[in-house]
């Protein structure tokens, strides 16, 4: 029962409809980087398609930094907008649900229901808040790993995520790599630079600074760092959006139409607007103390760091079969980042697919349907094959 | 008698030695391009040099966001650090003392002693605060035409300035283009993007948002809104280097040797000690209300906006010569920024040179002392004539 509202254009493919998260238990101990570990732990998720007798035709979607379970479709009829890659996912669409089983997860760590901050803490009987652990992208490929047991998934027949989504594509191929048979990463890079690390760090301390943060205890405290979370936000959507495209979009277009500056510090440009707003909005749907792991999991992200540095030596783990974009404006993680990969993978003998897009937005634009990208998806993907001898 | 600690090389040129900042009041009312006037302000200035007989040979240095009056030399024989172009500025260095009459002010609206919100409203008796006019680029040029007057200066053989400082310097040659001859234009944009009005925006709502702010009367709070403007700082560095910069000067480097991760917030990564510490630095030496209304007078310029946004019609209002430099990676004002002004100037069949120095650092090159810019600063003031019938 599609409303009448998720219908697209033919050539774009159907919506998954409407979709119900689930909660998976794990029961398995996980012994995590920073040395503690989780003796038990829940992992919400949403899953589109059907899984085939063969058990050959899932497809694990890892999110980004503000990322969730709800990848496509709706939660009811009356939601007007549907999950956040939802332009990708679907039947007909480049990530095919006639053809694959699509499964996506709110990451250990996160706000969205999965064992994290938000959660209580069996040990305490308190919510877990700044005492959870920092998780890192490994941490993170371990617990995908013991869901992918419980859903009886051998082998993935894709991972497939961008940005920080790309960067768990990249660790499962060097963990895990008999469990993963195709590798989509997506405008991410090896490892995040100094400037990348210095934007996260002002976020960081803008929540950690904030009064209502009240050392991480803010949700028991009845209060919330607001401000800080508002702050990160709007310092985040200047690294997702280029220079040009923010030209473009806003230019130095004001507000009110008399053309007269206010000569006060009321909303006046409309790039001022739209940071406000998507500050204001992500306060209402976020976790601070998320934002702050998120973060750091992104800092710590360094495959070749236990090889040497030599991210080839890194990806000489792998077996899968690799498909890297990235888009032209992107700033955040250029397409020289992208090159790194492709470069450190072809070093180390693997196969890879790389697709530089001509993008118009920047970092955003991998969420974006642009024809060349879907194009390059779909064309990958339809290619893969689902009978498979393991 | 200048000590042992100012000497420098042969090369560089010798320093200005020991200078007292002056108190110039000006009695002229002062109207404001938001439609509020002062009736009467005071500029803290500092003086290098000798102004010749015929007052042929003065030059006015136009500061950045956060600079102010005290350019060159000491204020006393323990200052450990001169002023913030001491390299540029001196005996025999590129803005040569022993040949110009040098002067640099602390603009309106600063908070080093010129009229500004630490200041007094005469009209109250209490500081101003939040309440001082939001000034723009204009006002600075009709603030330190007011200044030429009282100095008896009718006009300046040149005026030079960087960032916001090379706006000051384009405004002066279209509003009173018979009062300066030279214009030196370095790293300047001739109006700011939708990005950079994006980070000045999220610096601005840091210290807004400040609870220590108190609405911008945060010193008879006796509070002061450091975290706020902590992160404003933090912010406006990333700005300032380059991404390549970044890497080259920190990368990923953990400031422990151990080489281990922390697993917490403390500070970890190389960057974010040097962030953290530039942050703090600044709280100790900057106001709140100063630092909003800068950023704003930044937001405001666009000299070409009276006229048909057509910078080309503004600049035919000019006289003077220019000198346009640009420094290869810097990423706030890029070289292209720079080739508007240039391309504009040529338009408007003006006198131009332009150099686009190779450098290393971002921004923050403009005052540094590559060989290169130094050499074309020194090469371009050599030939200013200071034989001039006015």
């Amino acid at each position: 029962m599609v409303p009448e509202v998720l219908s697209q254009p033919a050539e774009a493919g159907g919506s998954v409809g409407i979709v119900t998260p689930q909660t998976i238990v794990i029961d398995t101990p996980l012994l995590l980087a920073c040395g503690r570990s989780l003796p038990r732990f829940e992992l919400v998720i949403e899953t589109y398609g059907t899984l085939n007798a063969a058990r050959s035709n899932a497809v694990l979607i890892c999110h980004a930094l503000s990322g969730d379970h709800h990848a496509a479709g709706f939660h009811s009829a009356d939601d007007r907008k549907p999950g956040w890659w939802d332009s990708a996912i679907g039947p007909g669409k480049p990530i095919d649900t006639n053809k694959f089983f699509v499964v996506c997860l709110n990451n250990l760590g996160g706000c969205r229901g999965s064992t994290g901050p938000t959660t209580i803490n069996p040990e305490t009987g308190a919510l877990w808040g700044p005492d959870f652990p920092i998780v890192t992208v490994r941490d993170w490929v371990a617990s995908q790993a013991l869901l992918a047991d419980q859903l009886g998934i051998d082998a993935w027949a894709a991972v497939i995520g961008g940005s920080l989504g790309g960067m768990q594509v990249m660790q499962w191929t060097i963990d895990c790599p008999t469990r993963i048979r195709h590798a989509l990463v997506i405008a991410a890079a090896p490892r995040i630079s100094a400037q990348n690390i210095a934007f996260n760090e002002i976020a960081r301390q803008a929540i950690l600074s904030d009064p209502e943060f009240h050392g991480g205890r803010y949700i028991e405290a009845g209060a919330k760092p607001e401000r800080g979370l508002k702050l990160a936000r709007m310092l985040g959507h200047i690294t997702y959006l280029s220079d040009t495209a923010m030209r473009a979009r806003f230019g130095r277009i004001l507000r009110d139409g008399d053309g007269q500056y206010n000569f006060n510090y009321d909303v006046e440009f409309e790039v001022e607007s739209y940071l406000r707003h998507q500050g204001n909005s992500f306060v209402d749907r976020f976790d601070g103390n998320t934002y702050l792991l998120m973060t750091k999991a992104l800092d710590y992200f360094d495959p070749a760091r236990e090889y040497g540095d030599d991210l080839a030596a890194a990806f000489r783990q792998a077996q899968a079969k690799f498909l890297v974009v990235s888009f032209s404006v992107d700033w955040r993680f250029s397409p020289a980042r992208s090159r790194e990969i492709v470069n450190a993978l072809i070093a180390a003998g693997r196969d890879v697919s790389y697709a530089r897009i001509d993008s118009q937005l920047g970092h955003d634009d991998f969420l974006m349907p642009i024809p060349q990208y879907h194009a390059v998806l779909r064309n990958y993907l339809d290619r893969v094959a689902l009978e498979v001898s393991l």
